[in-house]
C-alpha cells in the first residue's frame, strides 16, 4: 500500500542509505524537451540509453517516459530496462524523484521532497514544473511504497549520505534564495536530520563552478564510503574551481563525520575546461522561461557525478586526457566495483551527469 | 524482463485460465474524456472508484490513469489502490488491456490484441485510440511481464474462457466487418485457440441488443466455473433481447465443452429497460467522431457484465426490481464467493459495465 504518511523517517526508524549500499534496481527518465536537450533530444536520448544499459548489466532499471516518447523509449532501451509511462518536465531522476529510506527489518518507503526546478520563480531552470514535482509519487505508487511528504525545497543531487548518521551538502545551494528562503540554515539541518534520519551535516561552502543547479554536492564531492570521499579537483590555480576545490578540501579534511572519524578524502582530477560548442547551442530551441544553451558557456564537467550499482560505477568521461586517470583511481579506491566508463558530454550539455539522472531504490 | 515474444502461448505451454481462478490482482482504467461520461466524466469517476473499492477488499488493484488526472484519481481512490500513470482514450481495460496466460510452473505473460476502437474506421466508437491500443504493452512492462502480439484485432470483453480448453465468443462480434474483415471464421478460431490456448470455441450467434460493442459475450454470458454458464435472460417476448437470449441458451444447452461436458446454463433476468435520460445526455460533449449519447437511447444493462474477484464477485446493480433476484441467484450458483452489488448506471452510461472496466492478473 502506499500510503501518504503523517509521521518522519526519523520518528519511524528509518534512515536513508549510502548510494554504495545493495539497491533493489535504479529509477531514471527520459529526456525529451528540445529547449533543453538540442536536436529534439536525439543524441541525448542515446546518452541515456547508454548509462541505462550500463547499469541494467548490474541491477534492474525503470526509465519512466512521457506517453508521446514511450514507443521510442522503449524500442531504444534494452530489453532487460523496464519502461513505464511516467511524465515529467525534464529528465533528472536524482532531483525530482524520491529519496529511498529503509529501516533495520529492510522494509522501504520514500520521502517525496519539494521541487521547483532548482530555484522557482527566483531563479529556477524553467517554468512549469507541475509534473516533475509528482514524480516522486508516482514511482512510489509503482512500487507500492509508502511516502513522507517532506516540508522542504530540495533535490536529491544537493545531498550524499554516507548511512552512517552523516550528510554533506552545501551552503550554495541549501541556501540559496530561490529553494527555502524563508527557512534558516538551522531549520533546513534539523529538515535533514529528520528526514534523512542522519545526526550531522556538513556544510560545505560552495559547489562546482557554473553549476546551474548553484551548488549541487553530487558534482562535487561524494562518499565513496563511510569516512571515505571523492573530491573534484583542478591543479590549475587560475580555473575558477580552483578556489572551490581547495575550500572544500580544507573543509573536509578538518571534519569528523557521525562516528567521529576524520575524513580521508581523495581528489579527483577534472577534465579540460568544457564549452558549448556553437553547432551545439544551436540545436536547442529558445524558449522564454528557460535557461539558454550559449556557445561558448563552460560547463560544470566532474568525474564525482557518478552513479553506484551493485558491483559496479557508472563514470561520464568526456573523451578528454584526464579521463584515463579518473577511472583508474576509482577503480583503485573501489576496487570491488567494476569501474565503466559512459560519454557524458550529452548529458552535461542539458545541465547535469550520469549521476543527476539516476536514484538508487535501495533492497 | 518484459520481452516481446516471437511465439504463441500454445507453442509455449501457456493458456488463459478462467476469471474465477486466482488473481494477483486487478486492473483498471480511469475514466475521463467529456464527450463519453457526463458531467465531466465526475459521476463516472466515482462509480469507478466504487468498483475498485470493492474489488480491493479482496485483492489488490491498480488503476491506469491519464496523467492530468492522476491526482484527482489518487485522492478519489481509497489508499489501497495502487494509482499509476498510464495513458488511455477511454478507461475500458477488458478490452484495450492484456489477456493474461499462465503456465504450469505458475509463470505469467500476456497477450498484446489490435486494438481498434470496437471497428476502427468503420464502425468504430471514437478516433483516435492509439493510446488505447498500447495499454496492454504498458501494463505488462510494469508487471515486468513477457508478451505476445497478436495479429487479430480482438477485445478482452468478446472472450470467456473455462480456463480447460473452452471459449465462448459471438459470431456477432468476431464476424463484425470493423474487426478483422480479411479474416475468414475459421481463420479467427485458429488465432483464438493458439493465443488463448483453447481446444474448442462456441460460437454463439449474437450479443445483448442495443450493445455498441456489437456483441461482446460478456454482456450476455459468462462462465460461473467449467461446465456452468450464467446467461442473461427475459421473460418479455417483445422485448428485443428475447430473440437473442433464447437463440443464445438453446444454442449453449446443446453444446458440449473442450472436455466433452454438456453445459449447465443458468438464466439471470435482466433489468427493466434503461434508458438515457435527457439531463444524463446533456452533460455529454458533442464531438463529431465519437458516438453520440442520445436521449431516450436504450442501454444494454445486464447482470452478467459483472467481475471475479479472489472470493467475491462484484456486480452492477441498477436501482431495479430485478436486482434482488439477480443477486440472489448469483449468490445461490456461488456459494463460496461474497456476492458485492455496486451501482452500475454510471459505467452503463458510457457504454459497458463493471466486467468491461476491469482486467484479471492471475495469480
Amino acid at each position: 500500500m502506499a500510503r501518504t504518511l503523517d509521521s518522519t523517517p526519523a520518528a519511524d526508524g528509518f534512515r536513508m542509505p549510502g548510494e554504495f549500499e545493495r539497491h533493489a534496481g535504479t529509477w531514471m527518465l527520459w529526456p525529451q524537451r528540445p529547449d533543453n536537450w538540442r536536436l529534439g533530444a536525439k543524441p541525448a536520448q542515446k546518452a541515456f540509453a547508454a548509462v541505462a544499459a550500463a547499469i541494467s548489466q548490474f541491477e534492474p532499471v525503470t526509465v519512466g517516459v512521457n506517453s508521446e516518447q514511450f514507443a521510442n523509449a522503449r524500442r531504444m532501451l534494452p530489453p532487460q530496462v523496464r519502461v513505464v509511462e511516467l511524465s515529467s518536465n525534464d529528465a533528472w531522476m536524482r532531483d525530482c524523484g524520491p529519496t529511498f529510506v529503509i529501516n533495520d527489518q529492510g522494509e522501504v518507503r520514500g520521502v517525496h521532497w519539494r521541487f521547483n526546478a532548482w530555484g522557482g520563480l527566483v531563479n529556477g531552470l524553467y517554468f512549469p514544473w507541475e509534473l516533475d514535482a509528482a514524480v516522486a509519487q508516482k514511482v512510489l505508487e509503482i512500487e507500492r511504497l509508502d511516502r513522507y511528504r517532506a516540508p522542504l525545497v530540495l533535490e536529491g543531487g544537493s545531498i550524499h549520505v554516507d548511512g552512517q548518521g552523516c550528510c554533506i551538502t552545501t551552503e550554495e545551494c541549501l541556501l540559496d534564495e530561490g529553494r527555502n528562503p524563508k527557512l534558516t540554515k538551522d531549520a533546513i539541518e534539523d529538515y535533514l536530520k529528520i528526514y534523512l534520519n542522519v545526526e550531522k551535516v556538513l556544510w560545505i561552502p560552495r559547489g562546482v563552478a557554473h553549476d546551474e543547479t548553484r551548488g549541487h554536492v553530487d558534482n562535487l564531492a561524494c562518499f565513496l564510503r563511510p569516512g571515505v570521499i571523492a573530491l573534484t579537483w583542478t591543479d590549475d590555480y587560475s580555473d575558477p574551481q580552483y578556489e572551490r576545490s581547495a575550500e572544500a578540501y580544507e573543509f573536509l579534511s578538518r571534519a569528523t563525520d557521525a562516528c567521529g572519524r576524520a575524513l580521508q578524502v581523495y581528489k579527483i582530477h577534472q577534465p579540460n575546461p568544457i564549452r558549448i560548442q556553437p553547432e551545439e547551442a544551436e540545436g536547442v530551441d529558445i524558449v522564454e522561461g528557460t535557461l539558454p544553451r550559449q556557445p561558448g558557456h563552460r560547463l560544470p564537467a566532474s568525474y564525482i557525478n557518478f552513479y553506484f550499482c551493485n558491483g559496479g560505477a557508472i563514470v561520464p568521461t568526456f573523451n578528454d586526457p584526464h579521463d584515463e586517470a579518473a577511472l583508474a583511481t576509482l577503480q583503485r579506491l573501489l576496487p570491488e566495483r567494476q569501474i565503466i566508463g559512459v560519454p557524458g558530454r550529452e548529458i552535461l550539455l542539458g545541465g547535469g551527469n550520469i549521476h543527476c539522472i539516476t536514484q538508487q531504490q535501495p533492497e
